[in-house]
């Protein structure tokens, strides 16, 4: 029959839709990072993905309410969440009395921006968050959990070599007020957020035009390109003479974050402190983090947080420092699937497929099926009728290691075929065998 | 500091927020819904929650059209999904060639429907739905796997007794035809449906005023009155007499479903034949299911489905028979938890705090904390400076039910002291011993 289309049946643009193989893939990612999550004993968190318009939109600037997917049911003004954080803020404000501090929650759903649809962006797209919040207080040693938690989960999700670059937002501001430069503070950040994209020539340039003589230019260009580990950068910065409070505290803390990220086992190839790294300007007070795999710098960071001041200004008068991170998962897995990183396996959940050559084997298969499943092993039975071939076809397609075929000769013998689909081998096993086999 | 309100922090009427220990068990519920659906080798399915306006609307009626959350994006009319049934029938449809048949997904997502905010109504929910559908063609084994799943996932989360209830739409519609009632079926439909709920002189009084002959009346009530064993149920339609031919194809399907469903191994209590059962009039078209709790009938069913002919006409040309279920996770979680048949545990997901006494044994502790975790053993550690009163008081706070402290004792002797916070009793253990004790 021809597949007519009747409705355009197509994802819309800037949504990700995948197949079975795919799917399973991300489903296994996501798993792995919310156990890491939880090994760390972070608390899954389900907000809403319907707020208060009122809500999302009180500290948001122009871009976000650009983006923002914003509706009325009734009287309500509703809106889509951007991100997981204000959601987290609205949660903590109303919960208060509720919660016990510091609060530690992981959350991993789909937040929306409706952006200009390109390749890479998407409107719908899972973060995979976590965050600590205390009440009126949140010491340093947080940060540098947060930092042990990101690495973990790299690890655990297997990905090729990474570096978690450190740094802290007050060394650039007190550098920047200790060459006079404060009142230029935003535009010389958005500057320098870009510096690994553009060359040195050009963000020099780029100083020079927002009105920095040579000195302070080369100055800056000097400060940022700092990196490298922890106690050489620190050295370095120590050295530059530089006399101002706001980045005495921004050396002080790092040096305490540094230490503290020792003790959590980091190897030490696997972090450094790099100053460029800026993130989010309004939102960051302290600690700043991205991630980057060090042999594919072009995806840019896959995971990027920091430490802020307070939480929910706009919700409660209660002061609520956090120390936070995002996996920008969608992207990083489709970006991850283009580059061949990781690759799509089988189609199937199921770890055997049994085969019943026809309906008077289906009751073995289904007791069979019945004792796989209390052994924890995932099992499709084919049981739709058909020739032997398109079962066999049809296991192909699924994907499945393994295959179990049940015929007259197994039923009549008491014993079944155990088929390796890679190998092409067959053998004859017993129900303790194929456990055995499969677990 | 006083808590004062900026800005209106509660949730959304219709919307339900959970605090973290009934967020672990509502997220325990939802991961043993997964996995048995995965046991039985169904794929794991992940489509936008945003929708074009015109997929979601092609065949829904008046209701969803009042309900349905609709905006408009750029050009783009789109709509929240209302069910996972519409979007799966666009993915099918779209993906028809790259998936292979029948496709087993299952798919547990929020779903939205602007309803009138009542008690027990939720405007964003979970489902977590199956649905096997075939090419062209789907034996009738499948409904009856899908009533093996339910079972499964109903013993699984430990319910308390449940039945789940089968009927074939065709042995009514048969029926009705036979009488002559075929034009009023739509509403013979309507008043049977909710026959739970009302009189059975309550239902006669309707099935009167809609027309019905007393005569009529009583041997519809009659009908649907048939519920028992499927052998019992299917000696009593057979004898019934009724002359027409989809009320036999109702006979025969049911008494096939029924064969499959005893080779599934499901004890005999776990289901019974009952006429009454209606369900979704528009959409079934064979097989159809609901499930309750024996001593809670007022929660009323707690997982529907049913067979259908065609799964997305309005898609695509191919004709693509199907059978499913849903379980409304966030009604039935919320009844469950109402009526105290589910209680909330710890609020943390860590099986074990850890508590150094002072900043000394934070090094102790992390390696401790590594270490259990490689064990697979999720922990906390307490690292924010505070007294020891507080820690504990602060373990107590996140339910764990076992604590470990490190003090100056503890470093010194190369132990750890393991405190059990349901007994009290606490005991030095090696490392070895814990890791023993909490895996």
């Amino acid at each position: 029959m021809p597949n007519e289309k009747k409705i355009n049946t197509k994802v819309l643009p800037g949504f990700l839709e995948l197949l079975p193989a795919e799917q399973l893939l991300f489903e296994r990612m996501k798993a792995i990072i919310a156990d890491t999550y939880e090994s760390f004993g972070f608390i899954p968190l389900d907000t809403p993905a319907i707020e208060r318009a009122e809500v999302l939109l009180a500290k948001a600037g122009g871009e976000t309410e650009k983006q923002i997917y914003r509706f009325s049911k009734g009287e309500n003004d509703l809106a889509l969440r951007f991100d997981l954080t204000v959601p987290l803020a609205r949660y903590v404000s109303e919960h208060l009395n509720d919660l016990s501090f510091p609060f530690r929650r992981y959350h991993i759903a789909k937040v929306y921006r409706g952006e200009r649809s390109q390749k890479g962006r998407y409107r719908e797209f899972y973060q995979c968050d976590i965050d600590i919040i205390g009440r009126g207080r949140l010491g340093l040693v947080n940060d540098a959990e947060v930092l042990a938690v990101a690495y973990e989960t790299f690890n655990n999700l297997g990905l090729p070599p990474f570096a978690i670059s450190i740094s802290n937002r007050q060394l650039l501001s007190g550098f920047l007020e200790n060459l006079g430069l404060s009142s230029l503070a935003v535009d010389v950040l958005r500057i320098v957020d870009k510096v690994e994209k553009v060359s040195p020539e050009a963000t020099k340039e780029a100083l020079l035009d927002l009105g920095l003589e040579e000195k302070q230019a080369r100055a800056l260009i000097g400060f940022i390109s700092l990196r490298g580990a922890g106690s050489e950068v620190l050295g370095k910065l120590k050295g530059l003479g530089v006399e101002n409070k706001t980045f005495a505290r921004g050396v002080a803390e790092l040096e305490e974050v540094l230490c503290y990220v020792a003790a959590f086992g980091l190897p030490a190839a696997a972090y450094q402190v790099d100053l460029s790294i800026a993130r989010g300007l309004d939102y960051y007070t302290g600690t700043v983090y991205e991630t980057k795999l060090l042999d594919h710098p072009e995806i840019g960071s896959i995971c990027s947080g920091g430490r802020y001041d307070n939480l929910a200004e706009n919700y409660t008068s209660q002061a609520l420092p956090g120390v936070g991170l995002s996996i920008g998962l969608t992207r990083l897995f489709s970006q991850l699937l283009d580059l061949g990183i990781v690759k799509a396996g089988a189609a199937s959940p199921a770890q055997v497929i049994i085969i019943p050559f026809a309906e008077a084997m289906n009751d073995r298969a289904l007791t069979l099926a019945r004792t796989l499943r209390l052994a924890k092993i995932k099992n499709e039975t084919l049981l739709e009728e058909g020739k032997i071939k398109e079962k066999l076809s049809l296991a192909a397609k699924r994907g499945a290691r393994f295959v179990v075929i049940i015929g007259e000769d197994e039923l009549a013998g008491d014993f079944l075929t155990l088929k390796d689909m890679e190998s092409g081998v067959q053998r004859s096993v017993s129900e303790k065998e194929l456990i055995v086999a499969l677990s």
